[in-house]
């Protein structure tokens, strides 16, 4: 999967502090490339507390399966990624690989398989093999150390052209926390837990319950914000897990979804995820530009992301912006289709501060030259205003562009 | 507009019967492009009957507020197509251009504005200037002829490669009576009346109910089953006209819907319309193949077509396609996103002849290279077999190339 890396990385990536109760390593097992790490171990302290997003594909695969099915025990002592293979339509044998690795891993960390949790992404419908993971997780167990991070993040790439993570502290009751995310693109991305991975970690002391609720409301407006292609995978799945450590240092257990100390995690939380799922978006199979869409004056917030999305995923729209032409008539097209209440005549775009069209129609002092010189900007900001109510919902995206075509017609070969 | 021909146009278009009743005629006008026929004329004997389809966008063109307003009437004599200008997103101004343009075609036909139907394709947001119609109206009222169909259905195009005209017969009431179609794509391709226009014109005497319910009907399995981009336009139009000249020659008038004597023609309506219909996926922006996909086993037709929807649309299928790589793990995974009703252990997939998956897992006698010879011819057939239930459903596209990015990122400049 070697290229070029995407224009729209970012310059500089954050340094990752450590997360106590977190140890992580990758490595090669072979499972599909060679001569790079493909799988990753993180190994979490006993008192680990987990909760999970998971695609709402109607055809699973075999790792999300499991997941669902052992999210609710709440509690995680180990976390496995490969990439390579998604291990998705792969029937019984993908759900006896998935119970094999997890056994391997239990036995490695010394743990019970019901608190391993998986995920695989890469090619669908190939058998995955285990063997590969028997040769690698007892090692792996053993010298998985503090930090490891950006190596983790690199290890579950497929088509992603750069790692992504991030991290945050957030105050818990007076005591410094730490949350440390990575994640993966690139294809596939869609709204409902596209094609992505997302791994969270932190110290805080924090209840499955009260975690499960901050992340699905995090997601909403993170990755579920984003989209590259309106493609939603098999596979999607993010998982956030805490240590707990932090108690050791005097932050508070929390036990209520409505305990006010919660507030800047909260906040916290969601602005990492949200980092992340940006990432996601910069890292788009073949972008050239990084597209922020907001949409406010729908009928309700509900309403303003359905057609953000409806924007953010038309090939049309996505394919002017890749021409850098503010074809905003395709924006209206967009509107339109989302089926969601709109009043033409009072619709209003921008690209960026320049007003383009004004209740229904060409803005009067509509510069073509100066809207096309913006176009030429590697990060868009486009903004509809339907003025009609009160809903507003921002998203992400990425331009549509030649090498996206290539990248996927000659992805399996 | 010019460029190369789409490789899926047909080899040989049919010759086009006159139709009693209609007289056609396409000029230049001049609206947007310079030595190319852009608007046409059809004009109608008194007695005509229409029916009409029209697009489901929340922010339709100015032309079809108009037909939407003046389909109840029932009656029409004059048809006034331009390309270059969709007339769409252009406030009061579209509106009184539509009136206009109305008001011009019934002076030079000799009838009302109301039985005046008009459409309008090309860019959206630019106003459309009614003062080229005002050139030419008048003259082509004048010099309007039998035939002429050919020549219309050039005039309507924008970024189509090939014009799109299908003929049929059939048996009504003892009589022979002909149904001519013209339509045009090729972007902006989505169910609910995708951007496209297609307009139809039989000699049968039907009244206006009657032709209305048996349009509707079949284009649900036509029109509205076909998709290039999934992206709906603002604009798309189908209309039937009927002028009733058979009834001349001893056809039957008909004024029911159940009339037995309508089962021929209703067959052959849906046949025409169906074989427009390819032509718009045949010419879709940038296509190098034609996609027929099938769903079977499915809870119910309308939860197949949503299923067939998914995986026409789904850029990553679309671009396997175009790379001939019978990756039917992206046919897993559009299947997956539909929400619709799925077993996934009980999901089969063909590549024409090949079965590629059964039962939730790759077939077991699946042979790579004989799938991807198969996925080198110009046509393919992509089949799902759910497993589930009775409902099916089929529908038609393209693949996703490159050449669909060049002719999408440059279209406006």
């Amino acid at each position: 999967m070697a290229g070029k890396v995407s224009p729209l990385a970012p310059a500089v990536m954050p340094e990752m502090p450590d997360i106590e109760g977190v140890r992580l390593i990758a490595a090669e097992a072979g499972i599909r490339y060679a001569g790079r790490k493909d799988v990753m171990l993180a190994v979490l302290d006993p008192g680990t507390t987990v909760a999970g997003v998971l695609t709402r594909s109607r055809c699973p695969s075999a790792p999300v399966d499991w997941c669902r099915e052992h999210l609710p025990g709440g509690t995680a002592r180990a976390l496995v990624v490969n990439s390579g293979n998604a291990n998705a339509f792969t029937g019984m044998r993908g759900r006896q690989a998935v119970e094999k690795t997890a056994a391997l891993a239990a036995a490695a960390v010394g743990c019970s398989a019901d608190e391993v949790f998986l995920a695989s992404t890469g090619v669908i419908g190939e058998p995955l093999d285990p063997g590969p993971f028997e040769a690698v997780l007892a090692d792996m167990a053993k010298k998985a150390a503090a930090g490891g991070f950006a190596e983790a993040a690199k290890s579950i790439m497929t088509t992603d052209t750069f790692p992504k993570y991030a991290s945050i502290t957030a105050d818990l009751g007076g005591t410094e926390v730490t949350i440390n995310g990575i994640a993966k693109g690139s294809g596939m991305i869609a709204p409902d837990m596209a094609t992505m991975l997302g791994f969270l970690f932190t110290d805080a002391p924090i209840a499955a319950p009260v975690l499960q609720a901050m992340l699905r409301r995090a997601a909403e407006k993170s990755f579920n914000a984003v989209t590259v292609d309106g493609d939603t995978s098999t596979s999607d799945t993010v998982l956030l897990f805490a240590t707990g450590k932090a108690a050791d240092r005097g932050a508070p257990r929390i036990d209520t979804v409505d305990d006010e100390r919660l507030k800047p995690f909260r906040r916290a939380l969601a602005r990492v995820m949200r980092q992340l799922a940006k990432l996601l978006a910069r890292d788009g199979e073949g972008a050239s530009k990084f597209v922020t869409v907001s949409v406010e004056g729908a009928e309700n917030n509900r309403s303003a992301k359905r057609i953000a999305m409806a924007i953010a995923n038309s090939p049309l729209v996505k394919t002017a912006i890749a021409g850098e032409d503010a074809n905003w008539g395709r924006v209206v097209m967009a509107v339109g289709k989302a089926g969601e209440p709109a009043d033409r005549d009072r619709l209003s775009i921008w690209f960026g501060e320049i007003r383009v069209a004004l209740d229904g129609e060409r803005d009067p002092l509509y510069d073509e030259e100066i809207a096309t010189d913006y176009m030429k900007q590697r990060e868009i900001d486009l903004r509809v205003d339907l003025g009609i109510g009160e809903g507003s919902a921002r998203v992400w995206t990425c331009d549509l562009t030649h090498d996206y075509i290539s990248i996927n017609a000659d992805y399996r070969s």
